[in-house]
């Protein structure tokens, strides 16, 4: 398994000022592919949390980190100095980087760039990472291998952030995870309780160790039970897969009826 | 400054099914008196991952934590014996919990309750840990102190966290804080970029070492460049509170209009 983990900075985060539809999205965007994200670790502007919390997630060695967020050009966008700390190197300008950030702004048509010391910032990297091109905003994301890890910090801004996670982090997972196939199905129930679904899904998940199975309560609505049920199955065999996701649909489909509820809607997705 | 950290549980979380609402509702609480979420771990269902998480942040002595989610009735709610595992406690069946868990059913109208394996399993603590009533769903919160730092378990359905939270876990936090005030400015401002306005923030954060002020680019529309600009300050005299943020305000407004640049909407929040 290919163990990716998140490392989020931003004090609007933690504060109840933004949320952190970017994890959703790169969440989302992962486990698409045929992994997850394992961990998302979420800290305040702040180079001793920053580079605590980077320490932390490196020990555990995981294949890749996503840190988003803190690249900007304002004092409060610390996070490649967090790293640099924590990896006990030195943060030194980077020609590329500040190629990439002449060429945002000509292509803006902002005429020749002043080179101001935010500017200057932005294309200030730690010893040893590659800045990746953001064809959307001006702070270059980064890249650097630590130990076994491929570290990408990329920008919070969401647009910016995409851009540079589809070109310069997706051909990297994907080359690493080979070719997987995902089947997906999502049902709404209602009148079964969901500590009566939980030792069926308790017996199906024993005969399928590997698939996800996950009950969602969605209330109790004039005494009838809701619950959302999602199944998710993945392997590198596309038919197998698709026989095993909807093997665990039509076996719990089964189980609710027999018990009395109702399958409102059942909904499969394939990639 | 008393520490406050989260951790939820969760694969909905990590695969971009569910947006951490929880987080933030309860980042937005704290903040507004005066204290902040300063780190959120999100992990899978997965015993190792949640035992390692809290060791993590145990051994960082918070004063709270408030773990979320993975309390319920399904086998992959096993929130309560990852905490144990951690702590090397083992899980007991409280009848304090078992009770509360009775009402519940009582209260529904449901009758005298059947006791189910998912149902005793909900009323099954780590030793030492009290359950917290929970009155609008099945499973209790569960308190339980862990050197200085006091742990809060919530479910994670968000109408019985917050019943909790605001019941249980507020008047706790709010007795450690004493009396605090809490002024918040924001404001909407365009023909300023980014890199323009972080030397004048650097400058006033240098002259309010305490404060929060963070600017968030919004985009750039026909050439004209967007941001909002939060301000945030919290002190224990409110007026002093009250007359700094406005300070704050004033002389960002006075650099912006400066630079040629325009404020648009400026808000100001008092608790």
């Amino acid at each position: 398994m290919v163990r990716v983990e998140m490392l989020a900075v931003g004090k609007e985060l933690l504060i109840g000022r933004t949320l952190n539809t970017n994890a959703h999205w790169v969440g989302k965007r992962l486990a698409r592919m045929g992994t997850m994200l394992k961990v998302i670790t979420t800290v305040d502007d702040d180079l001793v949390e920053i580079a605590t919390a980077f320490r932390n997630i490196v020990r555990r060695s995981p294949d890749f980190l996503v840190v988003m967020g803190g690249l900007g050009p304002t004092p409060d966008d610390m996070t490649l100095k967090g790293v640099a700390d924590a990896l006990g190197v030195e943060l030194k300008q980077s020609e590329a980087a500040l190629a990439m950030i002449r060429e945002h702004y000509a292509r803006r048509g902002l005429g020749k760039m002043e080179l101001t010391p935010s500017r200057v910032k932005m294309a200030t990297l730690p010893v040893g990472a590659q800045p990746l091109a953001n064809t959307t905003g001006t702070a270059p994301g980064v890249r650097l291998a630590v130990g076994r890890t491929t570290v990408f910090c990329l920008p919070g801004v969401p647009a910016e952030m995409r851009g540079i996670f589809r070109r310069s982090v997706e051909p990297e997972v994907k080359r690493k995870l080979g070719v997987l196939h995902r089947r997906y199905v999502t049902m709404k129930i209602e009148g079964v309780f969901e500590s009566a679904l939980a030792p069926v899904i308790a017996e199906e998940l024993k005969r399928h160790p590997d698939a996800y199975i996950k009950s969602h309560p969605r209330g109790i609505r004039e005494g009838v039970s809701r619950i959302e049920l999602d199944i998710a199955v993945v392997g590198e065999d596309k038919e197998a897969t698709d026989q095993e996701g909807k093997g665990i649909a039509d076996e719990m489909q089964n189980a609710v009826t027999s018990m009395g509820g109702k399958i409102k809607t059942s909904r499969g997705l394939e990639d």
